[in-house]
C-alpha cells in the first residue's frame, strides 16, 4: 500500500522509547504502536526529527519501522529518510519501502538557501531514491532553517510526481496552505496531501484553511483525531473548544529542545511508555519541569477524562 | 527617575499608530498612552523591535518618547536603543535620557556569535552611550540570533554595573530564569529585574519561576496586569484560568511577522488605535484572518468582558 | 551627472580617515579623495561596508560625501545607502544625490531568504528612495549572508528601471558574471555595469568572463587600474603578472574582520592616510600583523617600485 | 600506532577518486595513496569534507581507509568520523581505528552557537566514542558555521586528555594560532599538534606563527611539504618564494563549492586520479573554468616543474 495524494486524518509522529541505559525498550514499541491503532489513527509516522532517528543503528530503525507497520496493518507508515548523503538516503528508503512502508519524508538540509537550490534537490533526491517511492515534502523552517515559498512546493510538487504529501509546519504557514488550496481549485497545482504539524499549535484553524489532517507528535494524538473530526464535519465551536482546552499544554510541549522530555514524560504518565528516557545526546525535563506538567494534566483532567491520570 | 533592578509589574511594549498614508498618528498616540496610564501599567517600552522603530525618522522617535513620558506621568519609560553603530546609539540614548526616559534596552547585533563577543559588545556599548544610563538587555534568540548562556547574562550583569533588567525572552526559557534567581539566592549574581515577553506565551509558569512582571505587546495588557498581580499574590489556579481564557488568541498573535498586524487590529477594534496601518515595509493581516481573530474575540469575551467589542 | 550602465573601470571602495581618538580626520580625507582622481579612478565609492558607514552621524556622512564629490570632479560617487528602515534610507539617499552623489549602492539586509523577499526587498526600497536614483545592487553574500541567483539578478534588473550597476561579490562568482554576460549576449537581460569586488582576490579573471571593472579597496588600487586596462586591452600576460606580484598581499588582506585594518595601515605607510585608526568597533593589526604586512611590502617592491616606501 | 601532540609536517588530505558513473575508482585510489607516501607526506586524512564522506558507504569507508593504511605503511592515518548522531559516530570510529587508523577528526555540528554547547559536544562526542581514541578537533567556521574562541579551545583540551591536535582552519587564524602557543609558552595549555588548513591560503605564515604543519587538499601537496620544510629550516624567503608561486593557482582552489572539482581536475592531469568525477550531488567546473586552471598552470611550470604536464 503506497501513500497517494488523499491520504487525511491524523498520522502521529511516532517517538522512539529507550531504556535510561539507551537501549531501545522494544515492548514500549509494541505497545506504542498498539496505542496509534488502538485509537484510529490512520497512520503514523517514525524515524522522524522526534523519533530520535540521527541516533538510531540502521538495523534498529528498520526493526521499529517492523513493529510500526505490523501494528498499523494496513494503514500508512511513512519513514523519515532525510540523510546528509544520497547514498544513505537511497538505502534506508528502499529497505523501508521493502518492510512495508507506505512513503518516505525527506527534510532539506539546512545548507539550501535559493528556491533554485531547494527545488534542484528534490529533483536529485527522488533520483537518488526512485521515481517509484511516494514522497512526503517537509516545511519547517524553524528546525531546518530553509524557507519554501508556496512557489517553490508548487515547482517541487510539479516537477516531482511521485511527491505526494506536504508536511506543512511553517510558522506562520495558515496564508501558505490558503494560497496552496487556491491554486489547486484554479487547476495550477495538482492534488496534493496537505497535513499540518508544528506541535499543531494552529490545528484548529489549519483545518479550516484547507489542512487535510495533522501529521505532529502531541502526547494526547486522540484530541488530534476529535478536532481534525469535528472540524470535517464542521462542528467548528466543538473543535475549538477541545483544542483550547489543550492549548495550555500543547504550548508547554513547543519548547524547542525541551518538547520531546515532556512529550515522553506524559506518555510515561499515561503509560503508553514505559520511560522518558532519550538517547544521547538528548535535553532532560527538571524536576520543576515535571511538577509543571502535572499540574497542566491535572487541569486538563478538569475538561478532557482522557487526562486524568 | 532611573530604572533601577526592583523594577517589576507590567511594562507593555508600545506600537507606534501611523494612519494609512504611513505617517504617524499623533492622536492615537496620545490615546495609547493614556490607555496605558489608565489601566495601571507599571511603566511602558517604547521605540522596540515591534514599534517599528528603525522605521522612524529621529524626530518622530523622539516625540513619540515625549508623549509617553507624559502620559506615564512618572512611571519608567524604556527606549530601545539598539542601533547598528555606536554613535547613533549614544546620541539617540542622550536624547532620550533628557527627554526622560529611565532607561534603554539594547539587543546584541545578529553577528555576534561566541560568549567573549556578546559580553565584549556589552561592554563596548555601555562605553558609548554612558555609564549613567540604566541599561536592560533583550535576550531574545527567536529575532536576535544570538544565543546568550546563563553564565554570559552573569557576566554581561557582573561586568556591567549599569544593567539593571534582563529582558528574557529566550525559548524555552524557564529553566534559565530559574538558574539566575538561583544564583542570586547563592549570592554569585546581583540584583536584577527580569521582565519576560517573547509574547507572553510562558507568562503563567515564569512568574512562577521568580520574573519580576511582563514586558510584551499582548493586545489586552489588563490580562498581563492580572495574571502578574494574581500569581504575585499566590492565587495560582486564578492566574491561570485567566491566561488560559486568552491563550488561543495570545498564540494567534505569536505569528513571527504577522503578530504585530493582529495586535493592531486588536487594538483597533477595541478603540485604542484609529488604524491598523504599518508604516511599509509591513506584513498585514488577510480578510480570512482577520475573521479568524474577530471568532477568538467572540469566544474571549464569553469569559472575560473586557474582549466584548 | 547620474550613474549608468555604461560605467567601468575601477571605483575604490573609500575608507573613513579617524584621528587616533575617532574623530574624523578631515585633512586626510582631502589627502586620500585627490589620491583617488590623481591616480586616474573612474569614479569612487563611499560610505560602503569598508567605509565604516554605520558609525558615522549623517551630518559626517554628508561631509565626506562632499569632499569626494569636490576631489573626483565630476567622476561618479556612490554612497552606500544601505539602512535598517527606508526612511533613513530616503533620507540618506535624497541628501547624497543633492549633495552631488551619482548613485546610491544598497545591500539586501540578511534577514533575506527567498527568491520572493529579496526581489520584493528592492521593489520596495526603490520606492522608498525614489525611482530617479540610479542604484548599484550589492551581491556579497560572504557579509549579507543572503544568496541572489543570476535568476534573481535578472528579476531585480528588469522590475527596477533605476538599477544600472551590479557589485558583483559573490564567491565563487566567475560563472554568475558568465551567465548574466550570456543572458545580455541572447537579449534576456538589459544592460547593466558589473563591477568586481570581494576584495579584488579573482579580478584577474573576472575581467576575462565580462566585467566591466573593479569596485573594490585593496590598499594599490594603481594595480587594480592597471591590470583593468591590461585587461581590456588584451594583454592577458601582462595583467596576470602584476596582479599575482600583488596576490600575496591582497590574500593578506582577504581576512574576515582584520582587512580593514590592513588597508588603513598600508595607506598609512604609503602616506595616504595620516592614521590607521578606526572608529570602535574596530578590530586592529598586532605588532606581528604589521611585521607580516612590511615584509609582504617589500617582496612586492621588488616587481611593483609603487610599494617602495 | 596511535596519534600523538608531536604530529607534525604535511598530512595531505586525500579526495575519493570516483568513475564517471559515481562507483569508487579502486584503482585510482591504490594510485593516489601510493603518491602521498611517494613524496614523503607524513600522514593522511582520509572521509573528510573533502572526501565526500557523507556520499560513501559504511562498508566503500572503510575499505577506502584500508587501503590508505596499507600505503601509508605505519604513517598516521586520521579518518573523518563527523556524524549527526553519535552511535554512528562511535561505530565508524571503533571500526576505523580497528582497522589501523590513529585519531579520528570531529567537527561540531553547525546548531552549535555557546561556548558551553561547544565543549559540551566534545565532552559527550568522546564519551560516546570512547577515551582511548586519539581526536583531532576541526575549527573551520566558514564550514561549519560554528566559532570556537581560543578559550573554548583550551577549554575542550583540558577537559578532554585525548584531544591531541588542532585542524586550524579559521578565518583570519594567525593570532589564533600565536595566542594558543603562547598561552602553551605559558604553561596554561598542554601540548598540542596544531596543523593548519583553510585550503593552504595563508601557510606561509602560519608557519611562522607556530604551526606544526598542513592539513590540507591542494593538489600539489609536495609544494605544502616544501614550503613546510623551508619554513622549520628558517629559510623565510625560499618558503614564500615557492608560496608565491602557487598563490594563483591555490587561490583558485579556493572557491566554495567548486574548489574540489579544482582540484580533483587538476590531480586528474597530473596522472594521481583517472577521473575527476564526483558523486552526485557535487558541482563540476565548465569548460571555462577548466581552461583557466591549465592557464594557471602553465604559468606555474615556468618556476615548478612539477607543474608541467
Amino acid at each position: 500500500m503506497l501513500l497517494d495524494p488523499t491520504a487525511s486524518g491524523v498520522y502521529p509522529i511516532a517517538p522512539t522509547p529507550f531504556h535510561a541505559d539507551g537501549t531501545i525498550d522494544w515492548q514500549s514499541a509494541e505497545m506504542l504502536f498498539a496505542f496509534y491503532a488502538g485509537i484510529g489513527a490512520d497512520g503514523v509516522t517514525v524515524l522522524g526529527i522526534m523519533g530520535e532517528a540521527p541516533k538510531l543503528e540502521p538495523d534498529e530503525a528498520l526493526r521499529l519501522l517492523k513493529i510500526a507497520v505490523k501494528h498499523m496493518a494496513g494503514k500508512p507508515v511513512i519513514v523519515g529518510a532525510s540523510a546528509p548523503g544520497f547514498a544513505a538516503m537511497r538505502s534506508l528508503s528502499r529497505e523501508a519501502m521493502e518492510a512495508g512502508a507506505a512513503g518516505v519524508m525527506i527534510a532539506p538540509p539546512n545548507t539550501l538557501r535559493t528556491d533554485d537550490q531547494i527545488a534542484g534537490y528534490y529533483v536529485q533526491a527522488i533520483e537518488a531514491i526512485g521515481a517509484d517511492i511516494p514522497v512526503v515534502v517537509q516545511d519547517y523552517p524553524l528546525i531546518t532553517n530553509v524557507q519554501m515559498t508556496p512557489g517553490v512546493i508548487r515547482r517541487i510538487v510539479t516537477e516531482n510526481p511521485s511527491v505526494v504529501m506536504l508536511k506543512a509546519e511553517d510558522w506562520p504557514g495558515l496564508e501558505k496552505i490558503s494560497l496552496l488550496r487556491k491554486w489547486q481549485a484554479e487547476g495550477t497545482l495538482r492534488p496534493l496531501s496537505i497535513m499540518v504539524a508544528n506541535g499543531g499549535l494552529f490545528l484548529d484553524f489549519e483545518m479550516e484553511r484547507g489542512a487535510d489532517g495533522s501529521n505532529t507528535g502531541y502526547a494526547f494524538p486522540e484530541m488530534l483525531i476529535d478536532v481534525v473530526q469535528f472540524s470535517k464535519a464542521g462542528q467548528r465551536d466543538a473543535a475549538h473548544d477541545l483544542f483550547d482546552a489543550h492549548l495550555p499544554l500543547l504550548r508547554y510541549e513547543q519548547q524547542p529542545g525541551v518538547g520531546l522530555a515532556v512529550r515522553k514524560y506524559v506518555m510515561m504518565r499515561r503509560g503508553i511508555l514505559a520511560s522518558d528516557a532519550q538517547r544521547k545526546p538528548g535535553a532532560g525535563l527538571s524536576a520543576q519541569g515535571k511538577a509543571e506538567v502535572d499540574y497542566l494534566l491535572s487541569r486538563l483532567a478538569r475538561t478532557d477524562r482522557r487526562a486524568k491520570l
